[in-house]
């Protein structure tokens, strides 16, 4: 195989990932064949396997680009475009992670790849928690990881949503709840519990 | 066939329920085949479909139970209680929950049967949202479907975290956060924002 540039490399990355995206979303994870991947991406197994082992490495590389891009919404945006960002994301995709939970439940070692590949991300999410509750953002009554946790159930719980094909709530109203159960002496003077 | 009597037949419903829900969990939505529920519910596959039309109404019959016992636990026992039964349902189970999102999403005709038959549910957990409100225990600024709603986000990310097979968080501090954005007057003094 004749050598390519580095520039070349991560432009050919690319190409794959993006088609690959899109198979697994149109046809599900088992259905995103070989034959099919090929197709969507327009090279052959051997060249789409040379840049991702396998069909597996090519999930668990598109898992962690969104989780990626998610805390870098967070970290550089705050709470209202992290809310955006994953109800934009695509059902069909989205369907396809809910495909492999059994998997992440079942295969010890598929679950520590991913975890692994996202294990640096966990500082970078909590050390932007702990600034939120120096400026009040936050409450800080409660360790950053138990914000966290309750900030990943309402974001899991709109990704379930938006896979099930369900109309989105209101962003503002989503952001106005969470900001009511986590939110600072920042947010708290702001809040009204009865009709004016 | 011989005829047998309602109180048999309402126990032979219960039976193959419970070992289709049994053969579900343990080998997905797809891997539960014909032989195996037969296998599992120990009656021939023309005894179980005399019952049930076929795999998919089994599965739609096991959706709608669980949606009627946790509307049940939420109307007599309060938030509290409908934390922890979602906490103690089967990862498994969950799971094969979850499988079927992408048929949810694309089948509209699968998706209006399960609808239908939970259409009953509605109003009686609209009716429990608003005594809530007019009690003092949830907030009356907004209405009882924003409420249903964020509470709903909460619990499909909890069942989410479930079925990954992630260690669940504490029971009282998803109820604290929950009732601090949706808690009314009743709640809102004992709130707590910065550390003592």
């Amino acid at each position: 195989m004749p050598k390519i540039s580095d520039e070349r490399r991560t432009e050919r990355r690319k190409q794959i990932l993006d088609a690959a995206r899109r198979c697994f979303a149109e046809h599900g994870y088992e259905g995103a064949t070989v034959a099919r991947l090929e197709q969507e991406v327009g090279l052959s197994r051997g060249a789409i396997f040379n840049y991702f082992g396998s069909k597996e490495d090519l999930f668990v590389e598109l898992a962690v680009q969104d989780s990626k891009r998610i805390s870098d919404v967070w970290v550089n945006e705050g709470l209202e475009a992290l809310v955006r960002e994953v109800l934009e994301l695509d059902p069909a995709w989205l369907g396809v992670n809910l495909e492999l939970v059994r998997r992440v439940r079942t295969d010890r070692d598929f679950r520590k790849r991913v975890e692994k590949r996202q294990e640096a991300l966990g500082p970078i999410n909590r050390a932007r928690v702990e600034q939120a509750q120096r400026d009040g953002e936050f409450r800080d009554d409660l360790e950053p990881r138990e914000i966290g946790m309750f900030v990943n159930l309402v974001l899991n719980g709109l990704a379930l949503l938006r896979a099930q094909g369900e109309e989105p709530p209101r962003v503002d109203l989503v952001v106005e709840l969470l900001e009511d159960a986590i939110g600072g002496e920042a947010r708290s003077s702001t809040r009204r519990r009865t009709r004016p």
